[in-house]
Formats: C-alpha cells, structure tokens, sequence
C-alpha cells in the first residue's frame, strides 16, 4: 500500500479511496491516509433498535477495530473487554455521521458502521469518519429508490474529519504517528462539506495551549477538511 | 441540598466547596454546582504502576462514578461493565489534572483521584474535575513536607471547568440537565487558571455550528472559569 | 464528620442521621455511627420484576457498595466482579427489610435500597440496615396516599442492627474496625422494634465460642438494637 | 442411592460415608444424608498463596459447586459469574474448616477442598461441611509423616455441621428440600466435637423467631451434631 | 473405582455402566473406562429453545465439565470463563447424539445432556459420549408412552466413541492419560451401533501420519465401538 | 473481488495470493478461494510465553477472526466472549502450522499468526490455514539471516487445507457456502505438500456416512492440497 512521501506541514497525506472493496455490506470502502488503512463499511437492516419502533425514524451505528496485525509491535485483540480509547472512537464515528443524517427520511432502517483498521499509522479516527462517509452514502443508494422522497438525500451535507497538532510550537496539518506521538497538542476536528462544525477535540497532552495557537489550528483543519471533501465527491461521482 | 435559583444565561450555578467531608483520603471535597453534587477525593500511595517503577516520577489516575441514586430513575450500579461514558470521563479528568501537573515534583507517589456523584443534574464531569483540583491541592499538601523541594508545588497552575451550549441559537453557560437536554450544541471547556486551554470538547448533538458561534461560546466559558478559580482559591485559603 | 468518643464496652458510638440527605431518591438517609459514614438511599419504581408481575405484590431489593475512598488504603472499586462479601452483604439487608415487609400492602411497586459507605470505620453492614429502614419508610410515605389502605404501613415493624463481639474473652457492643479486628468472635444481630429476631450471624473468625458466651453477645446486641430503635423513632418524627 | 425414610422431627436423616470415592485427590468422600449426597475432596498442594509465603503456615480454602443434574428441573451450570448463595456457602465452608486448623502445623501447605453436589435434597452446605472434614483428615494423613510433629493432628477438634428450622411453630432437625421450603426460620449451625460453636446462622425467611424459639433450635441442632460427630468417627477408624 | 489391568494394544479397557445413579435426572450413568468416571445425566424439559418453538420438533444440547479433583494435580474450576477445549468437547456431544436422533419425533421437548467428569484417566470425550446415549434412553424411555408413536424410538441408531493413536509407529485403542500423552497421532471416532461414522478428528499433535496409518487406526476404532455397543445393549437390557 | 465462476464438483474455486498487502507485519497475505477472502498476517516477538523460556525454542499461535461486515446480514463483533467455533478455528490452525514446524529451529521466538476474514463464503478456515502459510514463510524469511543455521527451513513441509462434502449422495471439493450449507457431511483436510495428513475433520451433520463414502472424500481432498500447494509455491516464488 501507498507509501507517505515527505511533505509539508499544511499539506495533507496521499489519499486513496476504493469503493465496493468487498461484497456483502452495500457499502465498503478502504480508505487511505498515507500508511493509515481503514476498511470502512455500511451495513442495512430493516428494523430499529427496540427503543425506536414504530416511530417511522432510522439509526446509525458504529463501531471501531484496530486490527492486531495494523500495528507494531502486534497489538493484543480486543476480547473480553473493548478499551475506553475504542469506545470513545466508536461513539464519535457515530454521532458525527448522524450529525449530518437525517434520520426520519431514512424510514426504519438502521445502518450499521464498521471500521476496521487494516494498517495504522496515525489519524485512524479521522480516517474512518472521512471514509465511513462515503460507505453510508453507498449503503443509501442501495435502497434509495424504496424510500418515500428518493430525490432528498438522508444526508443533509458531506463530513470528513482530519487532525492538528502543534509540535515545538508550530502547527500542523493530519498528523501521522510519528508527529502524533511528538504532539504537545491533538486535535481532531470534524466539519461538514459545507464549512459547520461537528465536533473538536482538543487535547493538550500533559500540555495546555492558548488561544492565538487554537485559531491556528482550526484554520489547518479547515483547509484539510475541504480537500477532503473534494476527494469524497470525486470517488462516490465515478 | 442546594435548590437552584433563576439565573441569567451567563451565570454560573451557586457553587458550594466542603474540604474534608470524609477522612480516610487526604483530599477529599464535596463539590456542589447546583443540584449537582460530586465527592472528589484524592488518596495517596507511596508507589507507581510497575511501568513507571524506578523514574523518580509520580502518577495520577481518575475514576468516575455515579451512584445509582444520583438520579431519577435510579442509575442501574457499573458492575461487570463500565460503560463508555464513564470511561472517557474518567480519562478526562485524569489527562486534566496530569496537564497542569509536575510529576517529576511528585516522587515515586500515585494519587487515586475518584470523583463520586451523589446528585446529578448536569455538569457532573466539570465539577468533577473543578473539584477534584482541590482534593488534589489537599493530598499534595499532606505529603508536600517529604518533598524535595518543599516551596514548589507539584501543581504548576489552578485547573477548573465549565460546560457551554447553544439552545435556540443563543449560548448558555454551565448547563444543568434540562439545559444540557436541549442543547443543540455542547461544550465542556477545561482551563487553567492562568487562561490556559487544557481541553475543549465541543460536539454538534446531531447538530453543527458555526465559526461564530464557536467564538461565543469560548468567550462564555472563559468567563465561568475564572470565577471558579477565584472560588478554589478562596476555599484552599480558608 | 464525627469522631468517636472514648467509650464503654456496653454502648454504642455516636449515631448521627440526616433524611433528604439528596433529592433524586424519595428516601436518602445520611447515617453515621461514629466514623462509620453510610448513605442509604431508596429509590420507588411502579413495576415489579417480570417474575412477579400480575401479582398485585411489591418487591425490595438491596445494593451495597463501598466507596473506593471510604477505606484507607484506597478500596479498588467494584468494577467487573461483585465480591463475595458485598454479595452476601447486599443479600442480608434485602432479605431483613422483607423480613419486616407486608408485600401485599405495596401494590406492584419495587423499592431499591443502595448503601453507599463513603466512610468505613466497621458495622458497615449493620449501618446500612439501620439506616436504609428509614430511608424506605420515607420512600413508602411518598406514595403512600396512593395506597388502597394509607392508614396500614406496608412495614409490620422498625428494624435495626448492630454487631457485637468477644475480644480476650470479653463481650463488646458495635464493633469499630478495631474492635472487629481484634475480635475473635464476631456477631451480628438484627432485630424488629418489638424484639423478634430476623437474622443472627455469628462467626467464630478461625475460633470458636461456649454457649456461655453467645448468651452474653445476644443479650448485648438487645441492649443495643432497642436503643438504635428509639433514635430512628426521633429522626422519622422530625 | 438411599432414599429417606419416614422419621420424627428431632431425627437425623440415614447418612452414609464412602472414602476414597475417587483416586486422584487424596481425600475423596461420598457423604449422603438421605438424598443430599455431595463428593467432598481434598487436594494438596506443596505451596500456598502468594500473600502467605515464607512464613511457615499453611492454608485452607473450599469451593462449592451444584451439578446441573443435582436438581430438578436441572440447574445452570455455574459459568460466566458465580452466584452469590455459591460464594457465600464456599466461604463458610473454607472458614469453618480452618476454625479448628492449626495452620501453623500444617507447614507451607495448601489443601483445596472441593464439594460437589452429585444430588440436591436440601442441607448441601451442612453435608458439604461434615463430609468435608473427613476428607481433610484423610488429605492429612497422607502427608502426616512429612509433618515435623506427625503426632499431633494440625485439626484440633473435629467438626460437623447441621441445619435446623421452625415450620408452623414447630422446630425440626436436619431440614430436607421439603422442609426448608416450609421453613419460617432456618437455622445452620456448625460445631465441633467437643461442643463449640463455630458458626450460627439463623434467618427468618420473610419472618421473625423469638428468643424461647431460639433456644429449641440451638438444643436440637447440637443433639444432630453429637450424633454425626460419633459418624465420622467410625467411618475414619475403619 | 476400578483399576486398568495390564492390556494389548488392541483391548479396551475395563468398561463399567451403572444406570440410575442419581435420582433427579430420569438418565444418570456412572460410565468408567478403566480410571476414567464420567457422570452422565439426561434431564427432560418440556419446551425448546425460542428459535425452535412451534415446529413441534425437540433438540438436544450437551455440557461437559471436569471436576477439579479430577485430575491430579488438581484442575481450576471452570468459572468466569469456559476453555476452548471444554466448548470443542460439549458440542461434539450434542452433535453426535443429533446425529442418530429423530427430532421431530421428540415433540417439543428438549434433553439436556450433562457429562461431568469425576475421575480423567484419558478418554473422556469419548466415554461421555458412550455414557450419555445410554442416558439419552433412559430420559427417552421416562417419556415414550407421552409421544405419539411410542414403538418407534426417536433414536435411530445406538452409538458409541472410542479413541485410537499412535505411538512409535504402533496403532493403539482407547488411550489412557499416559498412552495419550505419548501419542503422536490421537484419533477420536464416533460411529453408530450399525457401523456408520458420525465423526472423526485425527489429529497430527506436532506431527503427521500417512494413508497407510490412517487405515489401520480406523479398523481399531471399529473393532473397539462393536464391543461398546454390546456393552450398553447389556447395560439397557438390564 | 472476484466473483465465482460455474465449476465442476471437483473443481477449487479461483484462488488468488496477494502478498505484503499491509506493511505492519512481515508476513501479510491476502488470500482468496472464490468469494472467500482472509487477510493472513504473521507477526514476530523476540520472547515466548513464560512457560516456554530458557529452552531456545520457538513458539507459534493463531487467532482467527470474522470481520462484522464480512457476512450478510452483518455479523456480531466477537467482543465480550469468544465462541465456540471462533476458539475451535484458531487451535486448529495455530496446530496445523506446528504441526510442520520445527519450534527448535526457530529459536526464542514467537510467530502470531492472525486471520481476519474480510469477506466470507464457506472454508474460511481452510483458506486461513493455506493463506496463513504463505504469511509464516514471509515472516519466517524476515528473520532468517539471524537464524544459527539459515539453510534450514523452521518448516519442514509446505502446509495446506480444503473442504470436501457430500450432498444428496455426490462428494463436492472445495464447499462455498450454498455447498456447505447443502452438505449431510462436512469434511476438512489439512495435508503437508509431501502428501501426509495434519488433520481430518470429519462431521456428519446431524446425519452420518459409510466407509466408501470416507474413501470418495479424502481422495477429492488430496487432489485439491495438490493443486493448492502448486499455488502457493508459485506465489512464494515471486
């Protein structure tokens, strides 16, 4: 898979995407930022959590899984017990996406979201909420025409989520694990393709930041998120 | 306890401090905000996890607890699972805390920082961490004689934090339940007291925000903050 | 809180109790008994286990659980695997409330008792069951009005408990975790207001006793419980 | 296996012993009393517990177990989560024998008792326990001549255990599944061969005893006690 | 229990069958194999599994569990967590006994099989196997007048399981724990009383074997399984 | 991914062999049989579980795994408890592979072998077993300067797996999942290039077979691991 070539600090990874990549979920993507590979996946199923019967609306799911082999040293399964870093992961691939959905349009139906992480090289949560975007769209189209109004998407807007940090006081854009792990300060910032805000999550890590540095950053993510965007249009177009 | 009164949409809660509710733990804080109701204590242990063993270093850990009684209906009680929710609060406040914290100053000691809620009606997760900083303060204090360096403190800054939202397009801060239930947009903002940003969790509940609503809200959160940490202050002096 | 005084063998430490301790749970009992600090909640809900539905009977069950704070050092909290001792703990204060409870008079109501020990100085057990009798009559006086027969409490009797135990031969009245410690023989007793038994457990800790000496104990325990009897008396009739 | 007869109330069920039942663990016991037959083993090991090495004691520990054919309809198997009745009776089994250990004799030994229910017809603990000394004292014996002082048995008395209980107002020995079920108060209680108490556990189901009532079940109880003590004393001479 | 006499290699080993061992369970079989005891019971009960109920067929599921002092030394109880080889060895029972099974002639009504070791001398797969067919008739037998036509046996055929191996080079039947131990191919067969396989796992342990051996182990097992089917055709005729 | 083509009852599906599919692990395979897809990964440590140090062995397991998304409808995230069939398949293959093995020859080192079925279709455990091969000998070259005696291989054998079945009287190779589900008997073989058998797996379900019909499946079997050896040393060779 694609090697990372050296780059700038505004500038983002090679991306790669590739739709259908398997067969039994309507959408599957693998998805690519530089060394980091996530299979993004859409699963449907015609019915509702219990809690939401009969109230015409759908539901989206998500989950998250790093592979043992995706990174070195191998990394133990997750049995037994999910990680509180893999809960929290899955809980934000879910909220962003219906964030921009439109539940009562999807009809009782529940899309079920998996990520699972193939190769590991930083960014992995924004990789998978930049490329479970595109499986949702394809688990939409799978029975769009079943729905009441096929004309209007159940998606009010695209999403894609990219990560900043700063590192000797200098910021940069979709950090890889080696930036990631040099990082005084993280942030993972979800937007729509339309410029609004979904979710930040700025961590300093044993570090604080000021307010000039925040403006910094968020101005990184936003560029990045609007490349991305225009990726996502390209693959789901062709 | 304390009943709520009517406030303003940029004023904070009443706040209540009591230092030594209990005595087995050194720091141990009753910290109300409100009907919200936390016990913060910090316990002290003369060791460190074995992967730290030898560094001259200390640790700081958090847990997070509702009692099922804190709300209404009861809370079934975190046995055989703790759910995501509670673990990424308590990684909150454990990466808070340790972000204003000098562990090098601390010695080969662990402080067990556990932050239970009696009462809940919003905000639990920023008076947890507002008042753990003083039960914090309290078990540093306990020990600060065996330091080294007796005159510095271990804390390199006061920490504090508040909850911001957006209902109906206008921004609120420190949100109870019912506010926190209608919220559009929520924020918990985690700072110094210096001015500091430690954390900021901001996330569209199936919503988005602007650019500018951004910038409102950080505003009203840097308002809280600064009178919590005067109230910290006025409560470790007493 | 309260530190016990210097006392007698034959009496019991400083009782302390404080109803509406907070406000999601109908019953919520703050109780000490000298440093031993329980808060005893109960929670009302309109249903019954599915096992028991259409019965026209109510069901009591209880939780206890130890604050990770309330022992020095630091208890681990219970997460994953209930003990064997807060199993058994947790069963014997449901089972002694039921003792006293008419199941019919409640409708198909369920009360959940929880004890919490914020602060544990021994008689935690015997704490929670003295205190949790006053947090359920204050529980059951919230919906008693809704009761076909409001006149007749769905409690035939008060309830109280108390340990006692032989150290050096010697029998002593509400053991504090020094005396438990030290005891060889170790009793609890729980007792109606009108002096019926409902549950004797007494231990020989790797010992035994005479007949002599569990004559001694229960005769203490009496002494003991009819007190207990009469504060809960005065704090229900505030 | 031997079926109950009819008997008086103060009268033993028919009890058989059979030693050496299997060959792997060193003491091995079939201990039936009427249709509660129980296969109570005992296991040695040249080691004990971490947290007790290097002192020179040795340590005794039980476990509980009912098989799912014991009961009828048949009974879950025990996996995923030990229930809470399992734990409490595995502990007063362990404590009950250790009651009359001196484990200092022992050396650094640990002997694992295990008690199988094979056929459930109440009183499985109390069989669990009488059986279970035998077993212990034939563990013993197979190592006794390693013993630094193989003259004195590190058992200081023997021990025996039996249930007794109150149904309609009358008091009844060694309670059978029909009897319990029956039973407003049931009593377990375990002694040793010299006539001390080790451990008295009495509940009233739902219910309350009286003080006279009291006093008829411990006089019953030590009369079954005298009777099963003459038992394993035959059976350990053959 | 019966001690294994010096054998060829082509012997089984000394085989015993006592029905109606316990009494809570219409099918209890002690079965042993020289050292080896395994428990096996069939318990009725007359419903089915919620994906099974209105077909007005029967289904057949199978436990196995050791008994800690089973085996020496002894073995950890299965609790919290079922080893894989436990899970592999109860559904290689259930399936074989469905396998000669006539479902739809059960009715709705499910058997649960338990074969629960209490002596491992090698073998107890396959014994539980031999024992729980014959506990299978008996539990079949304590309802046959209920079903509809009770002439015809919802059994089609008997069936039994032996273990064949090989060990330096040599072909062996029915391994022991110590033949077993040194086997370099371990073979386990189940066949019909009729001489139909149901199942064969051969498995190189660390090795290989060739066609040749592969025809020699199966004439053993064959030869082995027609004396296993006499013995529990005596055994039922009983 | 490929689709299957129409094929003859003695036909393999399509296979196909892609090598360093990710970069994390030295050996990364992702391995086909028709819509059957399995990323195979082996990863190295330079340690062996503690019961295996100081003998200068090796040491090599396996985990097996199904992607959520790889079934449709989507399959249940194996979080909490690993199944029954789940631990059955990875013992199987961690075997097989041993089975060829020369753990002295490898050292103190560990191989973790992992697969991960992205896309499942029937044998997915033979095709984890003839893919997980390949991935072993990649990982194996990676290290192999190292090795005291690099001529000599740590295998001694190629290594690899297929299913064969019989429906409606007629013996299938190679089963997809229609085939498999269709199947009265269900056989899986896992043969060493030089033509000895690993492993034979064969399960009447619910249902049984002759000896003629034992002979008919393993002579399919063998000619498949025929062909499929031919494969992998093709992709090997590359």
């Amino acid at each position: 898979m694609a090697k990372a070539k050296k780059r700038r600090a505004n500038q983002l990874r090679e991306i790669s995407v590739k739709r259908h990549f398997t067969n039994k979920a309507p959408g599957s993507v693998l998805f690519s930022a530089g060394n980091t590979v996530v299979l993004c996946t859409a699963s449907v199923e015609n019915s509702v959590p219990p809690w939401m019967e009969g109230k015409g609306k759908g539901w989206i799911t998500a989950e998250y899984n790093m592979l043992p082999s995706s990174t070195s040293p191998r990394k133990r399964r997750d049995r037994g017990k999910v990680d509180g870093r893999t809960t929290e992961i899955q809980r934000l691939i879910g909220r962003s996406i219906r964030a921009v959905a439109d539940l009562d349009a999807l009809g009782e139906r529940s899309i079920a979201i998996d990520c699972d992480v193939l190769q590991a090289d930083g960014g992995t949560r924004t990789a998978s909420i930049t490329g479970a975007y595109i499986a949702v769209m394809d688990a939409i189209n799978s029975f769009r025409n079943e729905l009441p109004n096929p004309g209007k998407s159940p998606l009010r807007d695209s999403l894609a989520a990219v990560s900043v940090g700063i590192i000797d006081g200098k910021a940069y854009l979709d950090l890889d694990y080696e930036l990631d792990f040099a990082a005084d300060v993280d942030m993972n910032v979800v937007m729509t393709g339309k410029g609004q805000f979904v979710e930040i999550q700025g961590t300093g890590e044993e570090s604080t930041f000021s307010e000039d540095q925040l403006g910094e950053l968020l101005g990184l993510a936003k560029k990045g998120i609007r490349q991305l965007t225009k990726i996502q249009k390209t693959a789901l177009d062709n």
